[in-house]
């Protein structure tokens, strides 16, 4: 049985409970890539019909996607993302960035992502300040935000690195 | 049992495939906000000492984390991340951003990422072209890469969304 981090008041942890299944991303990857019907789900990605209803059920579930008449006033539905949805896209990618770099190898990338208008490559996923420079690991510190709770640091592992105090 | 994506030539899935498992990710969250020793891991994490035994086993033995000696000559080892596992900010902190703002909501969000230097909340993750400009779905296009292989359209999932000539 999976543990489940519902209980635990951080947001990786959070959003690990919701998508952190690999077929889940994948079904999202495809999804972000254009793929709208059950059929094509489930050819692209090889998976079991009932691995891919249940997480097609679990995903619509908590908005991710929604499952809309593929033609107004037709009986056939397909899947459709939603905004919660489309806004993976910067997981998505960053995830692609890295197994590209460090697993797939420079120079074996099986997709390269392009700008549409310029046919460019897209920039490499970084943290950024406000004004737009790059941030390293070293120029990071994370503070108690509004919901950090009495208690967070040692349950969750969620610790805020300084000794500020929490707010009331 | 779990499928494998090793076989898919695709960077998303073959990261999964090192990454897509809870304790994994919340290992490296772990380690990116300055954890290093066997006990704070299990502290922090509340996790089961075999499951981080095994979990901080495949992490080293595919190199996002090394196993050090606490100080010069000492005996006690304890766990450092990689440049391979340092580049894994960037889809950490995407990752945090979407639970803080899809599952957690806005106003409760437990942990706030700023700048050392300025104090000032990071810049939200976006995907980039070059020169900087934010980019959302409909900006992008994939084309094959140099790893692209004959038969990974329809084999993977991992589909090019043209249908240019695929590289010889």
């Amino acid at each position: 049985m999976r543990t489940r981090f519902h209980h635990m008041n951080c947001s990786v942890a959070r959003a690990l409970d919701l998508l952190g299944e690999w077929w889940t991303i994948l079904i999202i990857r495809e999804a972000l890539a254009g793929t709208h019907r059950f059929e094509d789900f489930q050819q692209r990605l090889g998976i079991a019909r009932n691995i891919l209803t249940s997480r097609l059920r679990k995903l619509t579930d908590h908005g991710v996607l929604e499952r809309v008449a593929a033609q107004e006033g037709g009986r056939r539905k397909v899947y459709r993302l939603t905004r919660k949805g489309r806004d993976l896209l910067p997981v998505l990618v960053a995830l692609m960035q890295w197994g590209d770099r460090w697993i797939i190898g420079p120079g074996r990338e099986p997709l390269r992502l392009v700008e549409r208008s310029s046919g460019r490559g897209i920039a490499c996923m970084t943290v950024q300040s406000q004004e737009g420079r790059a941030l390293g690991l070293g120029d990071l510190k994370a503070l108690p935000g509004p919901g950090f709770g009495r208690g967070d640091a040692a349950r969750t592992g969620c610790r805020a690195e300084t000794d500020e105090a929490e707010p009331p």
